[in-house]
C-alpha cells in the first residue's frame, strides 16, 4: 500500500497539527502507511505543545500529488483551506468538526464529522472504536488541541463530549490541564516575534459564498489586546494588500483577549459595515468590540454567512 | 424539543426507506422526537420487506419546512436527490455511504459516511456505539437493505463490514438471509404492475456536474431482462420527455439481471455515445450490455463522472 498523507488546514492551529500526528499514528497502528504533514507555519502555541510532549513538527508540504495519490483531511474540509492540488489526489477520509462546504468527491469515502469543539475529541472516540490505546505523549497533544480550540474550556464550542475527552486525556498524559493549558495559551499569545504579515496570516481562513463573495477571517489570541491594536495602521496596510490580491469582499482581523474572553475586530473591505451590522455593532475607526465572542466557527462564521449570503 | 424528520432520497430504494425507520427508532431511544418519512413511492421490493417484518410504510412528504426546522438525511447527501425545500431547514445529521457532492451547511453537524455497501451497515455500528439493542423486526429491515443494495451479497459494493453486519442482523431477525433475500429480490423484480413512466422513475437519481451537465440514471432489477426490453420504444418516448423537461444531457436506463448480474443499458441524450465509450462499448439500437455491472454507485457513476466532467 502506498503512502497516505494526513494533514490539517492551511495556517494550521494546534488542533490541525496535532490531529494530523494523532490520526496518522492511529492509522499506522491499523496498518496504513500514513504520514502526518502540515500546510503552513507552526504557531508558538503549537510549538510549545509539541516540545512539551517531545514531538518534532510534521514535515511541511506545498503539494500532495507528487508524493501520494491518497490523502486524509483532518480539522477541515473546505477546498480553499486545503492543499493547493487537492483536485489531483483522492480524499479517502475526513475527520472534522466544522460545517461542510466546497467539498466534493467522485467516490464514497469515510467522513466523520461531529459538532464538537475539537477534532481531538472525535479522534479519542476513534482510538476506542478501533481498540487502540492512546499513547501518553499523543494524549498530551490531543489535550493541547482541546485546550487550544476551547480557550481553556471557556469557548461556547466546548461541549460535554469535549470535557469528557479532555479529562480522559489529561489523566493519560499525566498533566494538570488548567496549569499546563494556561502556560500553553500564554506561549501562543506571545506575539512579540511575529511580523505584521505573519500575524494576519497565522490563523487565517478563507470562505467562499455561493454568490461568489470571498472573505477571510484571521484570529490571534492576546493577553494585552490594546498592545496589539497599537499597530492598527500597519495591520490595515497589510490587510488592504491581501484584499486586493485575493479579491476579498471582507477581511476580519479578530484579536481575542484570552483572559476576558472578548474580541476586538478590525473590519476592512467593502462588506465591512454590513459585517459589523450583522453583530449589532457599529465600526469606530474600522474596529468594534464583540463582547463574549471568542469562537470564529460558532460565533462569527454563521453570523456572517447568514448576513452576507 | 421539536420534531426532527428523518428521510432517505427521492425515488427511495429499500435502504432509504428502512434506514429512515431504523435510524428514527434509534434516535427516539436516545431521546429525540424523530419521525421517519419518505420522499417517494415505495417499491415492490421494499413493500415486501416492510410487510414481512410487520411495518407500515413511512408517511410521504413533499416538503419538510412546514412541519420541522431540523432534518436528518440517510442514504444520500446530494441536494437534488433530497427534499425540495432542503435549503429551508437545518440538516443536523447525515448517515450515508455515497460520494459527497452538492452538499453544504452553515453550521457544524454530525456527518457519518463510510465506504460500505449499505447505510444499514453503518446504522448497525451506531446502535452498538450508543448501547442500544437492534429490535428483531428492525434487524429484519436492516438485513433487507443490505440484501437489496448488494443484490444478495453479489455486488462489488459489498464489503467485509457489510457481510459481518448481515450475519449479525440475520441472526437477530431469525431469518435465512439467502432464502428470504431471493424472495425479496423477486418481489422487487416483478415489474408487471408498473407503467412505463413508473419504471423509469422508480429508482432514478439525478446528478449535476460542475460544468453544469445534468444526467439521470434509473435502474430496475429484473429476472427476465429481454421481457423488459420488449418495451424499448415506449421507454424511449417516456425518457425523451424527461430529458426535455429537465434539460438532461444523458438519461441512462439500467436494467439489471439479478440472476446473471449483467446490465442492459438504454442510453439517450446528446451525451449517450460518450457515455457508452466510457464503458468501452458501442451502442447498438441505443442499447449496450455492461457485463458484470450491477452497481450504479460503484460501477457507473464514477466512470461517467470521470468521462463527462
Amino acid at each position: 500500500m502506498s503512502k497516505v498523507l494526513v494533514f490539517g488546514h492551511k495556517n494550521p492551529d494546534t488542533d490541525s497539527i496535532t490531529a494530523a500526528i494523532s490520526y496518522a499514528y492511529l492509522k499506522r497502528q491499523l496498518g496504513m502507511d500514513a504520514e502526518a504533514v502540515r500546510l503552513g507555519v507552526v504557531s508558538n502555541e503549537t510549538a510549545y505543545a509539541l516540545e512539551h510532549f517531545g514531538f518534532e513538527a510534521p514535515r511541511f508540504i506545498e503539494k500532495a500529488a507528487p508524493e501520494a495519490s491518497q490523502v486524509i483531511l483532518v480539522d477541515h474540509n473546505e477546498k480553499q483551506q486545503s492543499v493547493d492540488d487537492l483536485d489531483e489526489v483522492q480524499i479517502i477520509e475526513v475527520i472534522d468538526h466544522h460545517r461542510i462546504a466546497n467539498f466534493e468527491t467522485n467516490d464514497p469515502l469515510y467522513y466523520r464529522a461531529e459538532p464538537v469543539g475539537c477534532t481531538a475529541t472525535i479522534l479519542n472516540k476513534l482510538y476506542k472504536e478501533n481498540g487502540v490505546e492512546v499513547p501518553k505523549d499523543i494524549a498530551g497533544l490531543m489535550l493541547s488541541a482541546i485546550i487550544s480550540d476551547s480557550l481553556l474550556f471557556k469557548s461556547p464550542t466546548f461541549t460535554e463530549e469535549d470535557r469528557v475527552a479532555a479529562e480522559e486525556l489529561a489523566e493519560i498524559a499525566g498533566v494538570n490541564a488548567e496549569e499546563y493549558g494556561l502556560e500553553m495559551l500564554k506561549a501562543g499569545a506571545d506575539l512579540s516575534d511575529k511580523t505584521i504579515e505573519e500575524l494576519i496570516a497565522l490563523d487565517a481562513k478563507e470562505f467562499t459564498f455561493e454568490n461568489g463573495l470571498k472573505i477571510e477571517i484571521a484570529q490571534v489570541n492576546a493577553v494585552d489586546v490594546d498592545e496589539v491594536m497599537e499597530q492598527q495602521p500597519e495591520f490595515e496596510a497589510a490587510i488592504d494588500k491581501v484584499i486586493a490580491e485575493k479579491g476579498l469582499g471582507l477581511f476580519l482581523f479578530v484579536v481575542t483577549d484570552i483572559i476576558n474572553n472578548d474580541s476586538i475586530v478590525l473590519a476592512l473591505g467593502e462588506q465591512a459595515e454590513r459585517a459589523a451590522a450583522a453583530f449589532d455593532v457599529s465600526l469606530s475607526n474600522r474596529t468594534a468590540t464583540l463582547t463574549g465572542v471568542v469562537s470564529r466557527k460558532k460565533q462569527i462564521v454563521p453570523v456572517l454567512t447568514e448576513a452576507l449570503k
